[in-house]
């Protein structure tokens, strides 16, 4: 189940970065499942990465080598998370890195791993191994929608977006891929993202953007509230647009770049909450008239993971109730209900305490019908504001969650 | 649906507490739902009450009157929340406060009002008013039975709980009864608690009591984490054992009473989960080895919430992998994944970052076919413990939930 239509975009080449594809029967055979990067030398990497605890060895690998070098391959598999696997799980990720740093002459800290699928389980080194010549092979500029395949674990289809933009008479080109479905799919561990542009832009700088972006998309969206151990966001910048190099955050260039790399991810963050496990509706919860940005998010997450609000926006019903309960417990100090108001799409529902009087509930069952429903949260005590997207829980979410492993 | 068995104990009379039950029609004809509790002068009363912003009009006048005078009268309705009802319903409440208090010739501030079900309407005073002589007319102090079932909404069956203990050589009883089925039911408002003893204590030392028993009883279960508008737990304290009056918190008696109150609290609290929404499985999470209480909160409430994890337990799945990953995003700071370690009751299943090598699936899935079931979490990073009691995550959940107002 899905929310809506989805086709995936033309995406053009991005200059300097190539992209290898095979299989290596991963998971199962006769699919993609392996993934490189490879960047020019002089290229940009930055990435925000799962705040767990029992964050995978891929991840800590990553977090390691960034530390190390510039980093000028990314190697990627789906079918298996290489989480919760111990020493073991890290010296196998280490090899992977090493051997396919030989085929560059590179070394392994050059290298980044990133995988998903299955927790628990140690990857198929072997099988790994005898796909990397291939990989290496297989690079070209021009393999943007078999990525997208390629990282898909229970995803129901391929995730793309792709933006231009001009920085002093030169086209930057931004294309972005990422997978996910649910925030951590059955045992899946979940939620990866590639984004790569032609900019030219030094890393301390893309890394500001980077965790901007995420924090304007990625980290915008909740589908049951649970987050994975091997959660990713990359971006990389090959430098070859030709534009002048940007070297500071406070620059024109940062903010044109950054707004449009910040659409491209809305964008890749929005699929994955429309392919979410089971979804039938596309949420957005627009929190405003917040004293800060903190309480708006407060009271986003709690309509966001409120089983209830989720069971009702399932069965369509214009249930304020259970929305005015949530904002009721979300934790903001001295509240003032009396000021509150909520509005699903444009119709009023609850003001001065209690259901609008304007209301009918023919009008909120209309809005409810509907596959993309906001609902606006208006606090009436300040100016700040925060956008969220999530879905529904229906029957089909516990079914894919509960029969996963019988 | 609902776990396991539950007779209704036999309650014995609490000497000074009366019971008045009868039926006003609010929701619907033929049974009881309106409650009296009568106290003698002298009584201690006190209580704790939902933190929810738009707390409904009834815990709003609770927590006014506590600050005014010293309750003799408890009245409860269930079938209407009276919340979101502005202040219309805010007079609505206090005017059968007033009309009850005329009966005994008391004030409407020693009248404590309580109300439980649909969110959002107004209260059908007329026909309240009218049940109030018979309510006053029916009061006895051998009524708990009936008592349980008049605040029932939701609730597939009544909860109660009594225990006796001996203070210096006088004889204690305590009796409670409890409603709740869900945090917040379909759109009801929900979960109360009426405890009542003979014995003599102090008001003050009362409200330490309750707060500190809630702590350990009602405020360790979660279903859904929705948190209610109308939630109240309320302990009363008649004064006629003949024990010594306890005046102090730091006397062998409170400490005492405080243990016997919080068995009948924790039974109670356990009742409200067994009688969850949907609920197959009743399920108890104990963290363990927590450097401070807080965190261990965290992590219970992490796992207790994780959507992922209540399918996985509706399912009879022993999914360890998602139990990991929902420690590991819990927020604990600095949390060392190796030193933790997971129990399914009694069998291992996770240690040093992954799979217990001793584990194996079909001791995990013998535990998970059980009706109840310990998730045990050591931390591995100090002393303290907390404990919840929470419910899994069924079709029967959504279907309750989704098709409520449909």
């Amino acid at each position: 189940m899905a929310v809506g239509e989805l086709s995936f975009p033309c995406m053009p080449p991005i200059a300097g970065v190539e992209i290898g594809v095979t299989g290596a029967a991963i998971k199962s055979p006769g699919r993609d499942d392996m993934l490189i990067f490879a960047l020019p030398d002089g290229a940009s990497v930055a990435g925000v990465f799962t705040q767990s605890a029992f964050c995978a060895a891929p991840v800590t690998l990553c977090r390691e080598h960034l530390e190390k070098a510039s980093p000028r391959l990314l190697l990627i598999n789906s079918g298996n998370a290489n989480a919760c696997t111990g020493e073991r799980g890290r010296q196998e990720a280490l090899q992977l890195c090493r051997s396919l740093a030989q085929h560059y002459a590179l070394s392994e800290s050059e290298v980044l791993p990133f995988s998903t699928g299955v927790i628990g389980e140690h990857l198929p080194v072997d099988k790994m191994q005898a796909a990397l010549p291939l990989l290496v092979e297989s690079t070209k500029e021009d393999a943007w929608d078999r990525a997208a395949r390629a990282i898909m674990t229970t995803d129901t289809r391929p995730k793309g977006a792709t933006t231009t933009l001009e920085l002093a008479g030169r086209t930057v080109t931004i294309n972005g891929i990422s997978k996910g479905s649910g925030m951590i799919n059955p045992n899946m561990a979940t939620m990866l993202g590639f984004i790569a542009t032609d900019a030219a832009i030094d890393q301390a700088v893309l890394q500001q953007l980077v965790c901007e972006v995420a924090g304007l998309s990625f980290n915008r969206i909740t589908i049951d509230g649970d987050t994975s151990t091997n959660d990713a966001c990359m971006l990389m910048a090959s430098g070859k647009a030709g534009n002048t190099r940007i070297t500071s955050v406070d620059s024109q260039d940062y903010a044109a770049l950054k707004a449009a790399i910040a659409d491209v991810c809305v964008q890749l963050a929005q699929m994955i909450v429309a392919d979410g496990e089971g979804a039938t509706k596309f949420v957005t919860i627009d929190v405003q008239g917040g004293a800060n940005h903190e309480e708006c998010l407060k009271v986003a997450y709690a309509v966001a993971h409120s089983p209830l609000i989720k069971t009702a926006l399932f069965a369509s019903d214009p249930n304020w109730g259970r929305i005015v309960a949530a904002i009721g417990y979300a934790g903001v100090s001295d509240l003032n209900a009396s000021k509150v108001r909520v509005l699903l799409n444009d119709v009023l529902i609850v003001e001065q305490g209690g259901r609008a009087a304007s209301y009918t509930e023919a009008q909120g069952q209309q809005v409810m019908d509907g596959e993309r429903i906001t609902i606006t949260i208006d606090l009436g005590r300040g100016e700040c504001q925060e956008l969220l997207w999530t879905t529904d829980l229906s029957y089909e979410y516990v079914r894919i969650n509960a029969d996963y492993r019988t």
